[in-house]
Formats: C-alpha cells, sequence, structure tokens
C-alpha cells in the first residue's frame, strides 16, 4: 500500500520530467505525452524485458497510463509554473530514481534473479526512463553526464538486497533505501559533487 | 492470407522509408540495408519481446529478409526516382503504420494479452521500426514531432480490440482498422492537421 | 575453456573501446565505466532478450562485470597511452566482433533456433555492444557507416551454422570463424575496403 502509493509519486516525476524536457525540444502535445509516457513506463518495461515478465506489468493496468499521460497534459498546459519549481522537479526526479531502483530490485528478487542481477535490474530500473528520455531527444543521457546518479541508485539497490539477504521485512527496508538514494542523489545536486573527467585527449 | 499479402506491403513500405532516409543520411550500401531491414522488422522484434515470444517471428522466417533487403537494396539504386514519388511513399508509410498496428494487436491478443496491453502493443508495433530508424540515423522521431501518427495507430489498434471484444471475424476487422489508420494518417497529411506546440518556454 | 577465454578477450576489447569513445565524449569517470560496460555486455543482453534466456547470463556473473569495470577504469586513468594504440584497440574490437558473434550464433544454436535465426542472433550479438555505443555518444553507429562489419560478422555467425549443420565439433569451428571474422575485418580497414554511396540525392 505504502509502496504502490510511493510508486505512484516515482511516475509522476517521471512523467512530469519526461514532458518537461519534451515541451523544451518544442514538441507538439502528442509527443509530450509520448515522451512523458516513455520515460515513466520505460524502466519497468526494461525491467521486465529483463525478467521475462510478458507482457510487461506497466502495460497492463491502465491507472498506470492514465495518470502519466495525465501529468505530461498538465505539464503542456502549466510549463512555464513547472519549470519555476526546478527544485521541486529535482526533487521528484531523485524520489522517482530512489522508488523505482529499489522496489525493481525487489520484484527482481522475487522474480527469482541473484542478488547480483537484482541489484543490476534494480539500478537500470531506476536509470532505463530518464535514458530512453534523452535518447528520444537526442541528449547525451543524464546519467552519463551528471554526479552521482546511477551510484545513487545502485547504493539503494544494494541495501535493499542486503535487507533482503539478511530476511529483514521488504516494505520498510525499500522504503530506507529509497530515502537514501533520494538523499545521496539531492545532496550530490546541492553541493555540486562531481566526477572527475580525463584529462583532455592530447 | 489477405493479411499475409497486407504484412507484405507493410514490410516493403517500411523497408523502402528506411532505406531512402538511410541514402539521404549518406550511408553506403550496407547501411541502407540494415536501416532498411531495422525499419521494418523493429516494430515486430519489439512486439514479440514484449509478448515473450522467442525468437521473434520476424528472424525465424528468410523471406521477410529478403524482401526487406530486396527493397533496401532497389531503393539504394532507384532512390532518385522513389524520392520522386514522395507521395507513394507517405501512402505506403501510412499502410505499413495500419497493417503492423492492426495485425500487432490481433497477435498481442491471440498471444493471451488483455485488451488494453494489447491496444499499446499494438500501437508501438505500428510506430516501433519508424522511431528505431530515426535514432539510429539521430532524428527526433517523426512519431514526437508531426501530427496524428501515434493517434492513428492506436485507433486502429482499438478497433480491432472491440471487434475482438464483441466477436467480430478477425480478418474483416483487421481490414477495416487498418484502412481507418490509413485514411486518418493520409487525412491528416493531406489537411496539414497540427497538434498544438506549448506557448515557447518563458 | 578456449572459448571463456576468447569471450573475455571479447569483453576487454569492447569495454575498452566503449570507455575510449567516453573519454573523447569529455565524460566524468562514472559516464566512462556506464559505456565501457554497456558496449561490453551490450550485445549478450540483446542476445538473452531475443532467445528468451531470463535473467540475462551477463547479469548474472559478477566477474563479467567487474572485468568490463576495471579496463573501463584503466583506460580513464591511460587514456592518451591506449588512443595512440589505435592498431590494437581496431584489433581487439575486430577480435571482440569476431568472438561475440560465433559464440552468440552457438548459443543461439543450443537455446533452440533454427539455423537461419541463430545467424541473424549471432551477427546481432556481435554488433549490438557498438551500436548502443554509438547511440548513447550520439553518433550515427559505426555499423551503418563503415566498410565490411555487419557482413564479417555475418559471415562468421554462417560459419558456425553451417559447421553446426554438417555436426563437426563446435570448439574448433568457433575458433576457425572467429578468425575469419578478425581476417575479413582486419583486411577491409587495411585495405580500405569501402563499399559504395549512392549518387547523391538530386
Amino acid at each position: 500500500m505504502l509502496l504502490t502509493g510511493l510508486e505512484f509519486v516515482g511516475l509522476v516525476a517521471f512523467a512530469a520530467s519526461g514532458a518537461l524536457a519534451a515541451v523544451r525540444a518544442r514538441l507538439d502535445v502528442f509527443g509530450v505525452v509520448v515522451v512523458g509516457l516513455t520515460t515513466a513506463l520505460g524502466g519497468g518495461v526494461i525491467r521486465d524485458v529483463l525478467l521475462g515478465i510478458h507482457p510487461p506489468t506497466t502495460l497492463r493496468n491502465w491507472l498506470y497510463l492514465a495518470v502519466c499521460a495525465g501529468t505530461a497534459l498538465l505539464v503542456f498546459v502549466f510549463h512555464p509554473q513547472v519549470a519555476r519549481l526546478r527544485r521541486g522537479v529535482l526533487l521528484a526526479d531523485a524520489l522517482g530514481l530512489g522508488v523505482f531502483a529499489t522496489a525493481g530490485t525487489t520484484i527482481a528478487l522475487n522474480a527469482g534473479a541473484t542478488v547480483y542481477a537484482a541489484c543490476l535490474i534494480g539500478m537500470t530500473t531506476g536509470i532505463g526512463g530518464g535514458a530512453v528520455r534523452d535518447l528520444l531527444l537526442r541528449e547525451i543521457p543524464l546519467v552519463l553526464r551528471k554526479e552521482i546518479y546511477a551510484v545513487a541508485a545502485l547504493a539503494g539497490s544494494v541495501l535493499v538486497a542486503v535487507g533482503h539477504t539478511v530476511r529483514l521485512p521488504e516494505g520498510p527496508v525499500t522504503v530506507v533505501a529509497a530515502a537514501v538514494v533520494v538523499t545521496v542523489r539531492m545532496l550530490a545536486l546541492w553541493r555540486r559533487w562531481n566526477a572527475p573527467v580525463a584529462r583532455g585527449p592530447d
């Protein structure tokens, strides 16, 4: 129940981030909705394809689609106000990253994946939607460019996997792990943690 | 039989559209064939991956490959003439969109997908090949930019799903639904229906 | 045993090629590792998704990940020296192409794919990682632009499939086929074999 609530927060956050990027790329209203849907549902579809869950869960429940499409439409109409809420969007994106990475790990473990595979698949669930969004809009994906993005997702996945291994209760562990992802990600943004870049090709 | 014939029209149309785009991007003959094949077969491969049909149907029948590669080679040789037939190409692309979206929906329903999932998977089958083509050639996918493209495909998918639910015969329903997709798409092109773009980010 | 050794050569080669391309695109150390991993593991993940092997083999063995991440980190630190070894990198890339295309074909045949599907899936395994690398870095994929790349991979796949059909022993056939891929690819590079480009759109 708690997890389902968090999941919808993640869907709304990712749908809004995709729609906002599409508005900035001057797409029309259909393009904005398609990019919003792809960003929000993409990570889950990749997760289910890797786990062999057919057809993907997110394509089976119309409520997912309705929430994401509604969010994208709202962003289309109110995008100047949304863009002003830049910090809110970044926080929501971090929340989505945390929720999808940790919930993805739990789903992979329950589907019988090894601890190691579950961590990789969980991380991929978190970063997948944003990567698809950036590919569609011809950007180099954020996850390749920005401070502590994949690493934050991986940290959350590992926490869930450790909790699963020592048989802690699933719900609280996921919430704590998602909170860790959000905290690490927001700290990285706030303190402008940057990973080193190689010396110029010479 | 009728459906198989229509399917080959769709394959030829999509292979030609991919090959023509690749010629325009100055690719060599191998690149033209690879993009032609990817455009024609991509939607079906995505459909089968989502449905868990392994290995994908289009990778099992050499005739599909031969038809698509032959079409791409013909476009490579005769591309000035093909480019002149711009209306023909657009009509063929619309035909491919209609055939793949509606046939994809039928295949998903027969594979046991729910009505709702079948509509999404059918639409994805129709628009998938073109999206892959545009990604390979570093374009923002047409489906994000153009009038009434995904919506036309979705309309066809919904018609097939409704026909399936009220137990109408599969063949005629698919043909009618594909015709609706083609008509909507050609009307959108002809009348330059455009969806609204958001006011400039200000 | 021999095959496993060859496979690690392929992983190292592809991880290095991905990491080097990412260094050139000015990504930070995480981006370099992510692109290195994606290039090295991408072909195998695509292969397993097409064959319905869940979760993908390369996500189940931590040694694969460790070898690829270590290679990418070494490239990040020593990239000026690596870039100087341009011929070495091209040879390694050709080796990776040969190993992945031929091993992918064998794995597909053992998973019950038809000879025809196994050839296509093997070729895709060889060229998949590099295509994903180029998409992530916003390049038109090398396989679409360069002399005799997909064709070399396909030749190796066909050799393995023929060997399988006439029941030759798997190991030696794979080694010979991989050697053929490397030879064809290096000859194409050395002699600058180029496929024809279509006359300019006029």
